[in-house]
């Protein structure tokens, strides 16, 4: 990693990042994961083969809607594609999406403007990035409540100082104050100078894409955005099977200036995809390699990423249910499909439906959590601070669920069995009825034997009940509280952030406010 | 499952099971759990040998203690081991016990009184028993406090009433109000009578053992007993490598009548084993392989379980805890080294640290779930219930926790992929733009398509408001108190009872009371 960085920086790209490195204060974060350790994997041969031939099927028989897009539309019919123009209707004769997407690349390099918190997305790692897109934020004092930008940069600040976080993420929560077409650009400077972690670009419009693009130029420069990636943004299929003029205009502008982006379909089975895994899994993968044969088709090589955003609903009362069996059934058998056309993976992190961060939202969260760490997620969206299915970003939960991710990295650590590991001459030095406290294979090992939460309560009863009987909220609202006055805005050169703002502020006043 | 039931009720076993069936109160009950899943498993095949070599070096050099036990020293000379009478120590040549450990069988049967509540404990079976021993209880309204035998008997009827638990297990808690040399009679006529799910018996003296199989003969028939298993108890190794002689003495008790036993090393890594994992597992494995070849040398073919209790420790405070990736890690590599010698395997359940059923509880409780789930374990203790790092029995997080064991159960079914789950007809239905809602295939599978919590909150925002804003806890306290009123008594021969009450007071008689 150290070694990548240096030679990226050796080829003279990104000058913010050199200067970042000479003077940022800091900040610990850990490397991104690479898993060494067995993926689970819930689906055989056979069920893999049915699920891939099924899905050409239906992107040959049934097809696919691109709508209001005729640019779209002609190029599916250059590539060999049925196209029935009237119904906006794609047909895409088997193979042909398979085909298209070989030219994705299989592992992606997202710079970050402090070199050292640069990730790879693909093969066998894991970034983790935080919640994204919740209109409400939540915390123990002030209960539910519309974002503000207030809030949204309090989230950027958060993850910049959680250590097993590697990603700033996006939308971390709407800030509602300010206006529709213009918080992009609010939100874009509040990642670029409050962290210097990577993040993503806004979708919402493509020309709010484009100014992503021209916001990175500044802070990276406009060759090394021009020949690297700086931004991971989410473009969600409008399951089943459509693909809006939107999101397809803004994946066109970031696979036109080389920049990543997630295809991802937004189901809830039963409701957007049949209630059935395999079915279900069959629409995935028919919808992802149409939007990422797509990305091919605007520009080869463009890189991408295999999403996925599946959870179930509770039949009962059409609400969607997270942590649920099925969804983590869903999300293995999507990884097992993403591996096999050799394109990385993104899921979702700690997805629950509860409605404050309790031990429904624990349960449920740890599940998708592990769920994304034994599929194989190579990207996990939302890993820190989702609540009440998406609708809140907690500031309690964001912290709780940072804290589990380090527990994720030691799990995928693996298990060393060299000569220390073995420890035979602990087990010979302590032998039948002692203890290994004060061995010397202990001392020498206790501090990187186990994984230490930094938030969870592990006193006696009697000291945990005089300071109060805290549950696990009161610890996260204090810890939030000790990151927020520990927190210190890590350096970027001047000249940069009086550019970036402003480009912001000239942007602004070119437009109206809009709130819609 | 009812096929086998019927034989054995055919060839005369188990007149009060018959009994039961013909007049007992119809609550529902899953079968133990049938996996249809590939295992997660964390050690490579090199690692394992290491493991098992450094095992047998260490059986073969350290060897084990059988304290207080001269029987058990002689049985192990004769066995060709090489006993040190002094020092207590035996220390078993290489492959010897492998070689022992061959005549268990590698699964199962645990005979319930209701023949539909009989497990098979081995291969791909998960069988769910509750938390095991705490001296507390907790629930919202009391707070923590000393058990009693009144806890005791709730918490016996909450298991008989949740229906994805298997098992009634052994002392779900501690009834500290009654005498410590009569409470097992208690507790084992509670399980038999409250209940007519399988259960545990006693361990803390070998007396108490032989009364467990005593009233077992009232209740099943003593020929009956003596050739099928109705009990599975738990025996605790001492570790580092020390069998004492009460636990020895309650083994040899339930070898001897055929009934069966866990033998389960109780580990707190960094205290009773060394701080790393392989290390662990090589103390871990020889002290099982030592402790079931004695009981293969008490009797040959006797029932018994690889168990491993096995957690890490918080090196800053000595606690011990739970839900951690080194916990997870032993609990899949022990269960690999279970099922390379053919042994039905046991670990922990819904392990955690936490003080309250709070999202602490719910993280550690859903990793230690997972892991257990995904590592093979056949027989669960302390699956739902289990607080504060076992020192608590919890109502709310037993009815938590039972909940999330229907999750398990629809994780493990597997995902079918027959041509109703290919689902290619609704796709075609539907088609892009559309909804699954109504069509067709969604109709006729939406009742078994997903999971759905009987706890969890899936209200929408306003009506969960509305209604209090309840967490967790909250809504755990109100099913405890719905499974309680719709409680009723599962059917039993008023002659069997009567016959296990009288056995009761004359045992109680016939001693004085001690509490130590």
């Amino acid at each position: 990693m150290a070694e990548a960085a240096t030679r990226r920086r050796g080829r003279g790209g990104g000058g913010a990042a050199r200067r970042a490195e000479r003077t940022g204060v800091k900040i610990e974060t850990a490397k991104f994961i690479e898993r060494n350790m067995p993926l689970f994997e819930v689906l055989n041969e056979e069920a893999l083969q049915i699920i891939e031939t099924n899905a050409d099927i239906l992107l040959e028989e049934v097809g696919v809607n691109f709508v209001n897009n005729k640019v779209a539309l002609d190029r599916w019919k250059d590539a060999g594609a049925d196209v029935d123009y009237q119904a906006e209707r794609v047909r895409i004769p088997k193979g042909l999406a398979r085909e298209l997407c070989k030219t994705a690349p299989s592992r992606i390099t997202q710079h970050a403007r402090n070199p050292e918190r640069t990730v790879e997305i693909g093969g066998n790692t894991l970034v983790c990035a935080p919640v994204y897109g919740p209109p409400f934020v939540r915390d123990a004092e002030g209960g539910r409540r519309y974002a503000t930008m207030a809030d949204f940069e309090k989230f950027v600040k958060l993850g910049y100082m959680s250590k097993w976080l590697h990603h700033s993420g996006g939308t971390v929560c709407e800030p509602t104050d300010v206006p529709v077409n213009k918080r992009h650009l609010d939100m874009l400077l509040a990642h670029m100078t409050l962290s210097d972690k990577p993040f993503m670009g806004s979708v919402t419009e493509p020309s709010r894409a484009q100014d992503s693009v021209e916001m990175c130029e500044i802070l990276f420069g406009k060759e090394f955005v021009q020949n690297n990636t700086v931004m991971t943004s989410l473009i969600n299929i409008n399951s089943p099977m459509t693909f809006d003029d939107i999101m397809m205009g803004a994946l066109e502008v970031y696979a036109k200036n080389n920049q990543a982006c997630i295809v991802s379909p937004f189901i809830v089975g039963g409701a957007m995809a049949p209630v059935s895994v395999v079915g279900t899994l069959t629409q995935v993968l028919a919808e992802v390699m149409a939007g990422i044969a797509y990305s091919q088709l605007v520009r080869k090589g463009a890189p991408v990423i295999f999403g996925a955003f599946v959870t179930s609903i509770d039949m009962n009362s059409g609400a969607p249910t997270f942590g649920t069996p099925e969804a983590s059934q869903i999300l293995s058998g999507a990884g097992q499909l993403a591996r096999r056309l050799g394109l990385p993976f993104r899921s979702g992190g700690g997805l629950c439906g509860s409605k404050m961060p309790d031990a429904q939202a624990a349960y449920e969260t740890a599940h998708t959590h592990n769920a994304a760490l034994t599929g194989g997620v190579n990207f996990m969206l939302h890993a820190c601070g989702w609540l009440e299915g998406g609708l809140v970003s907690s500031f309690e939960k964001f912290v709780m669920d940072a804290d589990q991710l380090g527990a994720m990295h030691k799990m995928a650590a693996g298990v060393p069995y060299d000569e220390n590991a073995q420890a035979m001459d602990a087990v010979r030095e302590v032998g039948p009825g002692g203890h290994y406290l004060g061995c010397a294979h202990t001392q020498a090992n206790f501090k990187e034997a186990f994984w230490r939460s930094e938030l969870l309560d592990y006193k006696p009863f009697e000291t945990w009940s005089d300071e109060g009987g805290r549950d696990t909220q009161a610890l996260a609202s204090a810890r939030v509280q000790t990151l927020m006055d520990a927190y210190e805005q890590p350096a970027l050169d001047p000249e940069v952030e009086k550019a970036l703002r402003a480009y912001v502020a000239e942007k602004k006043a070119s437009m109206p406010d809009s709130f819609v």
